[in-house]
């Protein structure tokens, strides 16, 4: 398997032009090799190179073998020059273009590029390359990617089901915890939210110790991990009553996100797909309260690198896995979010969230 | 308070010679500005100026205002190139030297680098203003960090309490929790460390379902967060009985311990606080087996920047506060670390942790 994905960079390499790719990203390691490391603000990377003569760079903390990892390491200590910085440099042909993963810390990137001496323009993002190859899921990949997802249906059912006993925002992902648990999840994919009215209309809000009153929209955005795959829903419910701007809100945002999905296929460009939803919030005049992309790509990550948005026109491909998830946000009033997540399939899209998606008025 | 601290910035940059500093760092904005945000890939970043004249750049889903980060804003979209980073490249003065924090992602850094396409040593870290500022700790902070540090203590009394319970090593840190809990700490300040006998020995061992038997050394490396501060303390206790071997590397990790605690104190360098733990160890023949640097600063972050290794020759300035914290590990075998949190005084430095540190063989 992961000789299979490490195949798939290879080739990916070749076609970018890239002779050598600075893997940094614990989620990217553990996709190459199947390691997880942690290694917070200490260095850690592979260095991959399209003659396939891999190297990594480890600080000496981490006890990993050569065998495990599947190439040789360059061990390095916390009291090198920056902390290992310039031994990795010295691995690297300066006279080639050096690739490094979006999310280095820029430290590492300086230290490199003040080693090498070389012009800035030499470097160039190994996201263009990793990222690409992560978005394709595998078969393999795809069921965990079901499984997990399946189980969030279960899980936000159960917790709309809790919505009478009006506990607070809070104790709601409290008893989240215990229904992912009961479900074998490993705990929550990204901190939940459960935003009750106005707080719902914060797409961002932090769930306090607010509590339910009747009229309110519920927002629920929940995701669990299981076997190293994260889920991540959205459904948006009231309490008791819904007003009739409510339900025209709640009605404009369905039919986003059933056109959005429907939009889905391969060769469609992600912006498309973005503006299929957008477009249609815009018509009915909500076009400035949409304030976020209509979705991002997710994996082993939560958030893992592609978006779906207007500045985004990479094409589609089956296997690729992603968020729909537009919404509409009346500050001070109501919010409305719906988040599906779909993979692409041959010829158009499998939806891997099955909660009802009507409006529901929970009593 | 703020304001206070934007002072000592700004009195830094001038004597680093420096005039614009970019900072990224949610742990450093919060410092500077109070607010905490959690930006996940997007981008919210200060850009501090010589003259006072600030400006913060913040993607639109983050609400917050201009009064509440004390300078103008500047938005930006997901949608925007490079998610806003040319809009930021915009906002600064490409004739002078341009200052990022250490950890801002790679993209960020090279999207700017590409906007304003000047060398890349025009580059530098912001961090070497910013980290040298909260290094120094104020009154109130020294006070927050002795408050938590003392419920520390009374944390792992208790944990160590419990060890003829025999629990697995996570559900101690299960049980670590709950005291937590019960000393109104916000949780853990990092995930615990509970290592029986030869898991001891990986200073960095991912805490599992062992059991403790007897002879075994007990490496509790634990801490929990109160009013935004982090505690940080390792102990290393044995459980009915202790071999020659393990009693032998106790007492030379102890007075490795004692000998750097005593060599604080203003003036002395970092290196040399290392050097006195590490030549005694070296000393009498275990210096391979301490492999790692002897202590890290530790606020508002656990790991804050300034370490107290071999290459750092920073002089020691009163109000720093670090651990101390050597160790031996030898693999298979046993594992002893014993850590202290200190803060430097006019004249040497207080000790933050008062759980007794002689040999103690619980059973």
């Amino acid at each position: 398997m992961y000789q299979e994905r490490m195949n798939r960079v290879l080739k990916e390499m070749q076609k970018q032009g890239l002779p050598q790719l600075i893997v940094s990203d614990t989620a990217s390691i553990a996709y190459l090799t199947g390691q997880t490391i942690h290694p917070g603000e200490r260095l850690v990377a592979l260095i991959i190179r399209s003659n396939e003569d891999h190297t990594a760079v480890v600080n000496r903390l981490f006890p990993i073998s050569e065998k495990e990892l599947g190439m040789p390491i360059v061990l390095v200590d916390d009291t090198d020059n920056g902390m290992g910085i310039e031994i990795l440099a010295e691995l690297l042909d300066k006279t080639k273009p050096i690739a490094v993963e979006k999310n280095w810390a820029a430290h590492f990137l300086l230290g490199v590029m003040n080693h090498l001496d070389v012009p800035y323009t030499q470097y160039t993002l190994s996201s263009l390359v990793i990222d690409k190859v992560r978005a394709v899921k595998s078969l393999d990949e795809i069921e965990k990617m079901k499984d997990v997802s399946k189980d969030n249906d279960q899980a936000i059912g159960e917790l709309i089901d809790l919505l009478p006993e009006e506990l607070t925002e809070i104790d709601m992902t409290k008893r989240l915890e215990l229904i992912y648990h009961q479900l074998d999840n490993d705990g929550f994919s990204f901190e939940p939210i459960v935003a009750y009215g106005a707080n719902g209309a914060d797409p961002h809000h932090e769930t306090d110790d607010s509590t339910i009153k009747p009229g309110d929209s519920v927002i629920l955005d929940i995701g669990g991990l299981k076997n190293g795959y994260c889920s991540d829903m959205t459904r948006t419910v009231f309490y008791k009553e819904v007003s009739d701007k409510s339900r025209e809100v709640y009605e404009t945002v369905l039919e986003a996100n059933k056109r959005a999905i429907k939009a889905v296929k391969p060769g469609a460009k992600l912006s498309d797909i973005d503006g299929a939803a957008r477009d249609y919030i815009t018509e009915k005049g909500y076009g400035e309260y949409f304030t976020h992309r209509t979705g991002h790509f997710i994996g082993t990550e939560v958030h893992e690198a592609g978006d779906v948005s207007a500045s985004n026109h990479d094409t589609v491909e089956p296997g690729m896995i992603f968020s729909i998830e537009p919404g509409i946000y009346l500050p001070g009033e109501v919010g409305v979010r719906i988040e599906d997540l779909v993979v692409v399939t041959k010829d158009g899209c499998d939806v891997l969230n099955s909660y009802p998606k009507e409006l529901l008025i929970v009593s």
